[in-house]
């Protein structure tokens, strides 16, 4: 008898659900009535406080096509795994070794992003054995090239673009769609080519204002009376790229700007006499049913994640390299970015088809 | 031979390009070669300083389902209509009536919104023929059940909150999306039931911030961890619904959010421990194709805008009532506003159901 | 307490869910825990059986989106309800209406088509309670201008229209997509129009195969390669409608074709030289989650549903007219088609605009 | 001055016009006005017979979203190249080189798929200079992981089987859905797992059909009323494998089926007692705009292509390997068909969650 705890963290994406599922059935495949899976609920929390349940085999019936994750997923930060929780007097990592021995696991399966593989990690070095899966819309996660809810998120962002690229070239005006991502930006890259985005503001290249305007006003010379900008999240101006992290916090906060694309707006009104109007489709982009490529993905992922569990290789993360599904080392991804490599080919293709980075 | 001109006007929207195709292959389908049809720039900027252009057959091919308009289009004030253009010497009306002398036109076909239907009835006045077609997302002209446009404006809508309820049934938050109406709330309250949100929020009902609160909290106690609150642009609360207009304004403005979705969600995290999200899909939800429903309506109304003008039934907007195609004179139109009924079948199919309005 | 009974039956749709959705929390909001609801598996199938299951309140959350029905359905042929099923010994009618003892039932809500409807009837004028709403994508039910589903599948429909517009416009060639609908025209119809066909063929107007050609050929020397042919599966040429119903079915068999569009194609390619393509979507149209037009239409049914059964208002369907939610007694609605006036705005604004009947 | 000729050939696909306008793009940012792009059109037949233009550089704005191809296409069957087209009088290849040589081509750019490249390395072999760039849906071109079209035929594919899910699960039937794919199956394997179904039959893998009954009847043991089956065009019977491919072909003739879906279902009614029903989908998958993951694609050949062009390095198709974007010699690639590797880790990973292969 095989048994099998499986958790979502993090924020959620598209695609945890289908992973989840290939996960499961893959299991149930191969081992029939030999294999017990363990639902741990709102991720790393409910391995600490021992919210789970034993599953049954219809629950991962249907779910391929669902949005969000069936488990239920949260924030923990690693930071804080080994604080104590005073209020309820437990130590967080003793305990979710403690629940994985009340449950009689063999293995714990994670699906999460780049803090939760922090986490996964920790918890293979005290000895749990783990196998992850690399989840998010960031496509940051270290040591595979793609990640699960990346193209379902940049299917919606693109999906924005191009709704506001046939408003645009109606009126005369400037557009900002800001796009999801905080550190990285794959999304947006993506998403801005994918939309024939004019300027792509990523928090790798940090942009000068004055040189977007330039876009924006070599346009109108060419009688193109309209420039879509996309700009992630985490887009930053040069000046801020140069200051410390504390001072850029202090100064974003004194600004008042809900996020960067209202910022933007403001800095562009003072150097055109453009309209500019500012989207923020927000967790829009985390959303739904997962596309195509990513159901394949996970199925590859889950299968895969399965593969290992039945071969005893724990230690892993399932990964793309290549084109082709394999393990990668969690130590080897844990407290890792992988960040858009500015003098990429990516970027340069953007830049070959005269895409700005405002830079 | 029957010459018509044809312009859009205002905030674009999807579904323009269908009309105006329908216009023009009804006139050609009836006249062949006995019609030439005139493109003007921009809207009613184009009437006034004579930028338009004698359109092709081939013109209106390929077009039913793009978005924005070929033909361009821009806001023109109704207030400033009368108002000299002293910087180009131009009386705006005069100039409009000699442009459509120049050309030698029967008939000026009109696609707007409210604005440009007040314009429309004043070029009516004057003594222009004028036949015109609701258009907007907004769906708030006066005489029709429904403008072209509303529609795919509220798939977009209903989308965006469909989207956030898969990603918020995974983590404990609340979630606004802010849906485009500044005076009229019929495109939240149809995307708020399409996409199952629990609290919409419209300018016809003020809210009460401590309501909409509530709602938040009883679903907490029913095990529901998040709420969804559709909120339109124009929502505004029961303090400020008291407030005279240039009151509201300096208080909004004082505040300095850039929409209310950021303003309501700062007043809920006051009442509530929830974290909160914003979403403000913005012009998003103008562009892109026409949904079936919109190319079929807007197929109709061009076919029966053509009918008025080989009839020359002029000074007429063609509209739709008890699901009929009919002509409402423009007096009857210009200056009214077609609200959301407080106690109409749709709101209280909506409370019906549990919906919220924080009232 | 007040004890109802739901069933979906007939061919199922989009909006399904979305209106059981709508009655359950429209009786719950109203009685609270005053109301019981059985769900009544795989239609009147379950009725007679006895297959049913007292539904929990939270059966019905987060159902709006889902296609399919979560009751099942099952096609119940209105001839065969006064047959008795030897095999298992049992009077239908007999039965139904005693498991509508057995459950202790107020009320019968039926969701259904045209055959439903008769035995909505039936079964009401056998004294039971019954409400039942309009669901289908032919749009065909007599007494409502509109039914849920329909609109769902007109947006499939056009979809597949759309691709195939795209594809048609790069090669010399002749497309025709099968739209369902094998007794009326409506989605097809309307997904033509929405689509931009060339041809619209519909039951109600019967083609004529040289008609079709001349269009083709017609189109070609107007330097337009490919035409579009939106066929419904009920379409019929002149002579076949000529034919007596037993003696049209015998020659459909002797030619062998699995549907009107291979036929078409075969007759076409001995009137043109082109390549023509057939395009088959079939079920797919009646799938997925309903579109927002669907979900605020089953909202509204739904809630009117709900509000009858309150006033004790039995025998009614509710339906749409003028744009108003209405009910209108079964023995008015049952037994009756709504087919497409071949005179009628709709069609008249299609030939206006120059798409052919092939008539 | 760099002359650049543009064709693209063969059955059309989503993201043509997103490739040509990376190409041109690229070219115009590097060369400015130093650069002149002929547009030939319909594929090798406007080269054949001298039908092509000089672009100008905003006919290539606006055309990223757009399906279809702005150049047209055709089939030119390889086999034929070297014959005479005695109708008109013409050597095909020497008229190619002759037309080549008027417009004063520096380099042709050919998009295309596996007849395209061996015609595109005939050429090369002639002494044009050749670039290509691999497009089609099927994802069967030698020496690229990846061709353009093939994602977002997959998710037209896979929104199909979705939907037919959604409507299966509240029937108890089966479905066929009949994916694209003569000679290969990596679509409808892709679409196949995406979508859920429970058996894909591919080209690679020849099915039986009791196995595939099999399913249908240990499905329904478990309680599961309804199977989905992926069939590619290409599907074929172990009996008929082992055929001879002519009579093959006659063996298909002779039964009369316009495709496999229609035959498979026969055949599956002999075997079950199930309802069944076929959906194909047809063109509709080789339609409409392509998906964000194809336009990030096609801007990445396209730009690789301008990047040759401009390093004179001829006689090289822009292929995705390991990721990366390479040249690869078109000798290499012509004549080749990458087919799915039957025990390759997709297959596999397909078979682990418990599809079948009906094998």
């Amino acid at each position: 008898m095989k048994r099998v705890g499986i958790l979502t963290s993090g924020g959620d994406c598209q695609g945890l659900n289908a992973a989840i599922r290939a996960v499961a059935k893959a299991l149930y495949e191969a081992l029939g009535d030999d294999v017990e899976i363990y639902g741990i609920k709102n991720g790393y929390g409910g391995l600490i406080y021992g919210d789970y349940q034993k599953m049954k085999k219809n629950n991962f019936s249907g779910i391929l096509t669902i949005g969000g994750t069936i488990l239920g997923t949260s924030r923990q930060p690693f930071k804080q795994m080994r604080v104590i929780d005073e209020k309820n007097g437990i130590d967080k990592v003793k305990a979710m070794k403690e629940n994985y021995k009340k449950m009689g696991l063999d293995c714990l399966v994670v699906l999460g992003g780049n803090g939760t593989h922090k986490s996964a990690n920790m918890l293979s070095q005290e000895g749990l054995n783990v196998v992850s899966l690399p989840k998010t819309i960031d496509n940051d996660i270290y040591g595979t090239e793609m990640t699960f809810g990346f193209q379902s998120a940049c299917d919606i962002a693109t999906e924005v673009i191009d709704c506001i690229h046939s408003t645009a070239t109606s009126h005369r005006r400037v557009f900002i769609v800001e796009v999801m991502g905080h550190k990285v930006g794959w999304l947006n890259l993506h998403a801005g080519i994918a939309g024939g985005a004019d300027v792509i503001l990523i928090p790798e290249i940090p942009y000068d204002v004055e040189k977007v305007a330039e876009v924006i006003t070599r346009r109108e010379a060419q009688g193109k009376g309209f420039t879509i900008i996309a700009a992630a999240e985490g887009a930053i101006s040069k000046e801020e790229a140069a200051m410390k992290k504390k001072e850029f916090k202090a100064h974003r906060a004194s600004l008042g700007y809900p996020s960067v694309a209202y910022k933007l707006a403001d800095d562009l009104r003072e150097q055109t006499h453009y309209e500019i109007r500012v989207a923020v489709p927000g967790h829009f982009q985390r959303g739904g049913s997962p596309c195509a490529y990513d159901r394949v993905l996970c199925t590859r992922l889950g299968a895969a994640a399965a593969k290992l569990i039945l071969e005893e290789n724990y230690g892993n993360m399932v990964a793309v390299q290549s084109g082709m599904i394999v393990p990668v080392p969690l130590s080897v991804v844990a407290g890792k970015l992988k960040t858009v490599p500015v003098d990429g080919e990516l970027v340069r293709s953007a830049r070959d088809i005269g895409i700005s980075f405002g830079d």
